[in-house]
């Protein structure tokens, strides 16, 4: 199996100003072409500390893949470096140049030295074409040894990744094949779902191995797995895949890549079921994480943030003496949010949050943290009551989850 | 000035099933100390592998900051490879045995082995206890070297590093400082900023450094500086950041870590300013943005996710006619939407946001990307057209991008 690396350059990413989602989303495609990917680095925009990783990376693996320091300012400095690494001298490419120039133009802005030197590259190379922006990518084969360098914005990135870079590499990569199957989970804690599935031995039967990755999100289950040919891996998957869900599958919500929001929008598209939301602590994060998905049109109906309670009185028609009686954080008022939203929506689930999100706000009686989750539907009305002491972002993160998955299993008759 | 180094353990990363936060986390909070960052690398959950980093990164880094592989199952390696890298045997602590006792028994889950295992710590190591979760951090100071390990849940480090680590460090760290100091802008693209900006050095005058970096959500700018002290670094930071702000003031809406929410909302409170929204396209997003922010309730009265036309007929008093007349996605329904949400919340601002996300439903004449955004308050109502021909998330963020800096620019005078 052929070693990769990958190489992150910038400044901002050393400094954590930017997060490095360039290199998982490269880890990710490298793994699936059947490249091991061993170690990721970042370096500094600095001309010694990118030529010493050159040095290192491409002497110690098989294929390296460096992003960043393509742009047009004076601290991308990538290219200057990948050309003296290679011996090569820069020239100007005109398909390059042509794009720079379309692209320009179709903003109305004019073409300046910065941008023409963007259609400058390293002789010898082969241009992975940037349809997304100015700065083309660039692959080296030496002595069977790849070398790619594709710049750091991520959409580009990815984009000449999926477009140029990977089915160059299929075709050029042959050998062992990993492959990776990631079964989600919410609604248990780590430690007991260990503990549920039992010893790993009898589940992976020495052929796979199995990570628990817990988030706010839930725990997912990576299964992995090598094998001389596609088919055998894939087969050795399934069977572990199998044997997890004997064991856990009411908390498996979905595979792989596969958020909660989308492996629900597919099953209420499946029944023909229509949903509107009422959210109050959640702000709004729950109808946009519905509407993330293309498509939502067919079942999200609408969506009410009412944070204040005249909101919840006039747009859902909660009774003010409920609110007085209650409180807007109570089982009664998160009922009557669900039972409100459906009926004014007419749609056949109406889902409801009211809690209280934190830092400030909470009492010895109802404290930051507390969420009541509402749904009606034609069964009836069901409240559910969590903790979530959290810091804020992470309780609505978690109280979406937990309130998606409750659609979820009512929907599949589990709750 | 003391170089670091960040090793993240965990092949979750390296597949890119994870996105390495913990290292731009930990890049933040060290350089901020004044450590100077140099390398960061991700490794698999190998034992040589992980050996291997060790030694490297130890022999070249005056502090060595590991993270990942401490949990409690069987794929979990760390500890063991530290223990064995120091030659210290492993022990049990009590207090750290305390607090797992303590959290398991607040969630009553019974004390198992896997779960006792968690207090055994190399012999010699200084514990940082984690109040946040069941694995403890542990730092080992070798000949004036510094070498920290913690958990890979990124809550549980980040409150180990905050309370324990960083007061720590800043205690034994000394030297050279530096500082950076990132402004941030919107609405104007890399280039043109670029040039805006004119002559870097007439800014930068030789002592600091200026990067730019875009994404989604506009443009920031990071100034670096080098000095002996923190007086001088910060003075050096103040002069550049006046002359950006001279050339390019009305772009930059927050400094730091502040997102356009949070700068938005402050100058909401100080002017005593309400605002209520109603969104189609960004399905909720820009609610969620507001609500993220603690305090938020003071402003943010509520939002409308009116999805459907009836949604914007009933909830918002959309004229239906408007809509047959010039479809939803019109400059004449965006601004019914943000007179019809101000009017029924009765807040001194209505924002709206009627567009095509794609990736389907665009026309010729209505093509994916279009988006309206609307604001209403006592000086009139005002729609702007934009063109953000993006993927569907990315196209919710700069749409709300867009509307949140035209309520920050109205409200200013700005617009």
């Amino acid at each position: 199996m052929k070693t990769a690396s990958i190489i992150t350059i910038g400044d901002e990413v050393l400094i954590g100003q930017v997060v490095n989602t360039n290199a998982s989303f490269l880890g990710q495609r490298l793994s699936e072409v059947g490249l091991e990917v061993v170690r990721t680095v970042v370096v500094g925009d600095v001309y010694d500390e990118i030529m010493r990783a050159f040095r290192e990376y491409t002497a110690n693996f098989d294929a390296v893949f460096v992003t960043g320091g393509l742009g047009p300012t004076h601290d991308d400095i990538t290219k200057k470096v990948v050309a003296d690494f290679f011996g090569a001298k820069l020239v100007e490419d005109k398909d390059v140049l042509e794009n720079v120039r379309d692209r320009l133009a179709r903003r109305n802005i004019p073409l300046r030295q910065v941008n023409r030197d963007q259609a400058l590259v390293p002789e010898g190379c082969t241009v992975l074409m940037n349809h997304w922006g100015t700065a083309p990518g660039m692959l080296f084969e030496r002595d069977g040894k790849f070398f790619a360098v594709m710049p750091g914005v991520p959409h580009e990135m990815r984009n000449i990744t999926t477009e140029y870079l990977v089915p160059l590499l299929r075709e050029k990569v042959v050998g062992q094949v990993i492959r990776h199957r990631v079964l989600k989970t919410t609604g248990i804690a780590e430690s007991s779902l260990f503990e549920l599935l039992g010893n790993p031995d009898d589940i992976l039967g020495g052929k796979a191995r199995l990570a628990f990755l817990p988030s706010q999100f839930g725990v997912r289950l990576r299964i992995s797995v090598r094998a001389a040919a596609a088919e055998e891996a894939d087969s050795i998957a399934d069977e572990v895949a199998a044997k997890i869900h004997d064991k856990a599958g009411k908390f498996i919500y979905s595979e792989g890549e596969v958020e909660l929001e989308e492996a629900l929008g597919k099953l209420l598209k499946e029944k023909g079921l229509t949903i509107a939301l009422a959210e109050s602590c959640t702000g709004g994060l729950i109808s946009n994480r519905l509407t993330n998905i293309s498509g939502s049109t067919a079942y999200f109906e609408r969506g009410v943030v009412s944070y204040s309670n005249e909101a919840k009185v006039e747009l859902l028609h909660v009774p003010a003496e409920l609110i007085r009686n209650f409180g807007a954080v109570s089982e009664e008022v998160a009922g009557a949010m669900a039972e409100g939203i459906r009926a004014i929506s007419r749609t056949d689930i109406g889902l409801s949050v009211t809690g209280i999100a934190g830092p400030t706000g909470g009492t010895e009686e109802k404290p930051v943290g507390l969420v009541y989750i509402g749904i009606s539907d034609s069964r009836g009305t069901v409240v559910n009551k969590h903790n979530f002491p959290d810091e804020r972002v992470r309780f609505k993160d978690r109280t979406s989850q937990a309130a998606l998955e409750l659609v979820r299993r009512r929907v599949l008759g589990l709750a």
